[in-house]
């Protein structure tokens, strides 16, 4: 978007909370490891720096911030009374590499923002507010899975200490450095009789809004996936002195292997299906493939429905490679069931955004986000947020100022409804 | 090949020259540049140890051996008079990272003890004999295509000898340590007149002869080859949030590429087509494949058939990057013309072969050979010897004592074959 576009925006309309929340996220942006880029991975100094910033921010909003053991910025202010269970607002500000500014980002700022103004308009709240900016939900430094959410969820799995990043150093090293504690994990799990609720905003990341022409839209469901590694296994030799038909091609059998998960993946509804990563061994211009080595990733809201495609692209890998001479062998690493959103706080995002005007479409999320892990112990939902071109994990990310500004509102609105709801 | 099974052959009938060939291609297999297994590239101090060594028995044989300005070994004999055209036997010593001992050295080996025994019958030759080992077959290390036989062909590129290795040194310099002369190279530059032919002993390294259950077989012509660097770009995007329709991978696209380059190949006489290396961007489990990079490897004994083909593969790419909304682009980096070999030659290895009870197969080389250097200047032949299960550039590439035997004979029965037809 042209700074044009954002004029423009704001001469249209009042989009004062949408311009400060792209205010902050610019400022957000100075904090990476990398010049030139936005890098922020988990318990970098980057990392810290945002962390410190947006703990800054949360105070001076009238919020008792702290940084906790796992490096999570997690701020509180008391709702009508203290100790009442917390409805916790949030996202992320961890980022992969060369990433967009929004993803995580967007959510931790409109949270803030939400709650500056529900302060000031001064009703006391039947519940605590608490914000919160987590840490490890990119998964891209160390080999873990939501770990920060995960910690306020009572999920923390203790081996994710001794994961190591590329450079060998240890979670638990790179969580002390950091300031933070490993040995205080276990003590940030909530009571789930604690939390009210929790609301994530958060970029669709994938093009349905856009094409929708909506800026909102109520996620229904966090896509369960399951992830495997591949190989597929022939006889490397000489390309010019084998005739076709008595090869033994691994690349051929795996090219027809990635054109059948993309066709399954097609078929089944809801569900997406990515071979991304794929390796040729030993890979020279004049040597037929012996091995290829390749990933699957298969995603649905629906847990049955990706049994079934998970069970027929396993056939269909079997079936080419017994037909070509192949060997095949499949190794899943991650099978994350779908998590439910919580229909009630789906209810009250939809309620904010029809009074706003919007007709937010209900879509499934096919990415994992922070509020499946917090989903175990609370009512959660999401809000996503149109980006351009469904365009994410990129600099390229973009969304407008007229869309943060909606989306601020309506979760200004859900919370207002939820506190008209249960208390007052 | 187990040892038992050596004897066994031993026992059975006179193999003696097979096992000669046997013999000294094992004890040459002790020069290489990495312990533990064989890889003599050009200009290497184990291709000077080998070099050195195959000098030496080549010596020892009657021949005037020298190691000449490009690397390579020369040693000539005369015929009945001194300054006849010569008949030149030999092949190449330099060999793939990780090799066989076959590939090259069976060659070399062949035509000098086929020599050795040519001389002891101790018939006067209506030409010169000369043994060679050329060094720069594979062309593995520099950028070179056949330098050393195209050495003796007057086609050797000045500009090879500023290509450089992996570690940046320059052939040149690596030709200078190696005790060569880069100034000498033009006068290695053979008059057409003084050459009356060249045949080269070679595993098939295929597996033809196998199928058809012969031990050697007479190559008709060495295939021209058309090589690719291939392009396909797509967007590179979140492997979950966007739907099957709305994606442009890259991977996909390349995979149905890989199929086309399959089927093509299959459907064209003689030809065959391999994509040997494939390489993904971004290439993450949870990312779309924004960009693919593959090769093409292109070959057919007929210009006109690896022509069309080449027009077939290029037509079906664009048609599928179409289709899909992919971009595509190929640069053609190698485009050699197919070599015919000669008919005299040709009939003379046949006839020999059938006078020691063979039905020797006429056979395309997929692969290039010295010999497609050497028949630009005068008649080449190329006699195949079968290996198991077309296992080449590869330690388990094996032949039998026998095959060695019968290939060697029938050199020998040629070589006189063509001294009674030309002179006497």
């Amino acid at each position: 978007m042209t700074e044009d576009l954002r004029n423009q925006d704001l001469r249209n309309q009042d989009l004062r909370l949408g311009a400060r929340v792209m205010a902050l996220i610019d400022d957000l942006a100075r904090h990476t490891d990398e010049p030139g880029r936005l890098t922020r991975l988990y318990l970098s100094p980057a990392h810290r720096a945002a962390a410190e910033t947006v703990a800054g921010w949360m105070g001076r909003a009238g919020f008792a911030a702290r940084i906790d053991a796992a490096g999570s910025v997690v701020a509180r202010r008391e709702g009508a009374a203290p100790g009442l269970p917390a409805l916790i607002l949030g996202s992320h500000i961890d980022s992969v590499v060369d990433a967009g500014r929004y993803d995580g980002n967007l959510g931790v700022i409109c949270g803030l923002v939400a709650a500056e103004e529900i302060l000031a308009r001064g009703a006391p709240l039947p519940f605590a507010l608490e914000l919160v900016a987590f840490g490890d939900e990119e998964n891209v430094r160390f080999p873990t899975s939501l770990s920060t959410s995960k910690a306020l969820a009572g999920r923390y799995r203790p081996d994710w200490l001794d994961g190591r990043d590329k450079d060998g150093t240890r979670l638990r090293d790179a969580l002390v450095a950091f300031g933070g504690d490993p040995e205080g994990i276990p003590a940030l799990a909530r009571d789930p009789a604690t939390v009210a609720g929790f609301l994530e905003v958060h970029i669709e990341q994938g093009p349905a809004l856009e094409a929708a022409g909506q800026p909102v839209g109520i996620v229904s469901a966090i896509a369960g996936i399951t992830r495997a590694r591949c190989a597929v296994t022939g006889e490397a030799n000489h390309a010019g002195t084998v005739p076709m038909g008595m090869r033994r091609d691994a690349l051929a059998g795996a090219a027809e292997m990635v054109l059948a998960v993309e066709r399954l993946g097609a078929a089944m509804p809801g569900a997406v299906a990515t071979v991304g990563a794929l390796d040729v061994a030993p890979g020279a211009v004049n040597v037929i493939a012996g091995r290829v080595d390749f990933t699957l990733d298969l995603r649905a809201p629906d847990d049955a429905v990706r049994a079934r495609l998970v069970a027929e692209v396993e056939a269909a890998c079997r079936e080419i490679a017994e037909r070509r001479g192949l060997g095949f062998a499949a190794e899943t690493f991650m099978d994350n069931p779908a998590v439910a959103l919580d229909a009630g706080l789906q209810a009250a995002l939809e309620a904010a955004a029809r009074r706003h005007g919007f007709a937010p479409p209900r879509l499934p999320s096919g990415a994992t986000h922070d509020a499946a892990a917090l989903a175990a112990i609370a009512p959660a939902a999401m809000l996503f947020v149109r980006c351009r071109a469904g365009i994410s994990h990129n600099p390229a990310e973009s969304i407008t100022v007229a869309d943060a500004d909606a989306a601020t509102r309506v979760l200004i609105d859900a919370v207002l409804g939820l506190a008209e709801k249960a208390g007052a």
